[in-house]
């Protein structure tokens, strides 16, 4: 006998997104912040994280300029940057992931670092006015602060920086937060990684539920 | 003034490593699984996951031979794929995600199911001892499934079944574990995901932690 299952994949998002409206606490969001943590709750499996959701003032609004003006995305890894579903982008914009690019093994030798966080040191002439989505490396959203610590150096339009782990995830989240260099979005804690971040670029990109 | 943080990989793979075998209940898993286990923790950035982990009896086995003998890894997703480690892998072992393959829209539109199942149809003449890595779609983990209730079709060595959710994901992973038509490894419920089935498969690639 085969298993029976729901097989329309606009009914399965549909089913899911009704489930985590009626489950969540989404009531201290703001209308265009709603859909992007209904996103993340999907990606994640978990209600709840959205308690540790936190957006700077005018994040959403700014990525979403920023896309919509052509910005490009850069990614601290391949599982973000191989989520983000190109057809929600509205301009075509590049998705960018250095991690693998020659010389970053030698680089991070060089520089101390992980290679997640020297991987950021290519992205320096994209920098200005992009979306940046961090979902793997608390080193690499570390790095990318002190990056912006010099005045110098160009400020992205937004960060998402959702770092998962055990150690300088939630340290690098909350500075991130803190200083708030740039409009940002953030999960507070443990929690993060590509599927939560690729669910927040995925949001942003688009109206369309 | 810089930010200050632990830069070394190693270090911080050690002390995250530390860390969950401090804080999660491991006693349950044998000696082989134990380490899967910890690796699928440090993906989910989540202390509590080991509850709902399942094995079927010779999982880590059968998988970690199947590698050995250079057998393929068929994943459901681009996030999944490109998350494993390929210096981890035993034998150069082939990953394949056939998603974005041709002809996938018109094939599932055919089969009335979702783009996720119908790329399960090109994995079936390499099928035959593969590793299947399920993270993201309940749809393709239920195909898989009904495609096994087919004596003619070729088994797997082994299934990891972790697709993540709201609709379909505990129902698809309880169905995986009770007819457990060749060994596998699920996560209860419904959290699962790309990032810790590529943890579970990158732990059962090498021992090497």
């Amino acid at each position: 006998m085969p298993f029976e299952y729901e097989k329309n994949g606009a009914a399965i998002y549909e089913e899911s997104f009704r489930t985590i409206r009626a489950e969540a606490d989404l009531a201290r969001f703001a209308a265009e912040q709603e859909p992007v943590v209904v996103r993340m709750i999907h990606a994640a499996g978990l209600v709840g994280i959205e308690r540790d959701v936190a957006f700077s003032p005018g994040m959403v609004a700014a990525a979403r300029a920023a896309l919509e003006a052509g910005a490009p995305i850069l990614c601290d890894a391949r599982m973000v940057s191989e989520g983000i579903t190109r057809p929600r982008l509205p301009a075509g914009n590049e998705v960018i992931c250095t991690l693998h690019a020659d010389g970053i093994h030698d680089l991070a030798a060089k520089m101390g670092n992980t290679r997640s966080a020297a991987a950021l040191e290519l992205w320096r002439d994209r920098l200005g006015g992009a979306v940046v989505a961090i979902g793997n490396a608390p080193t690499a959203l570390f790095h990318l602060l002190n990056m912006l610590e010099d005045p110098d150096c160009p400020r992205p339009a937004a960060i998402i920086g959702c770092p998962v782990g055990f150690v300088g995830a939630a340290e690098s989240k909350d500075a991130l937060h803190a200083a708030s260099p740039v409009p940002n979005l953030i999960v507070r804690g443990r929690l993060g990684g590509s599927a939560i971040t690729v669910a927040a670029v995925n949001a942003i990109a688009s109206r369309k539920e």
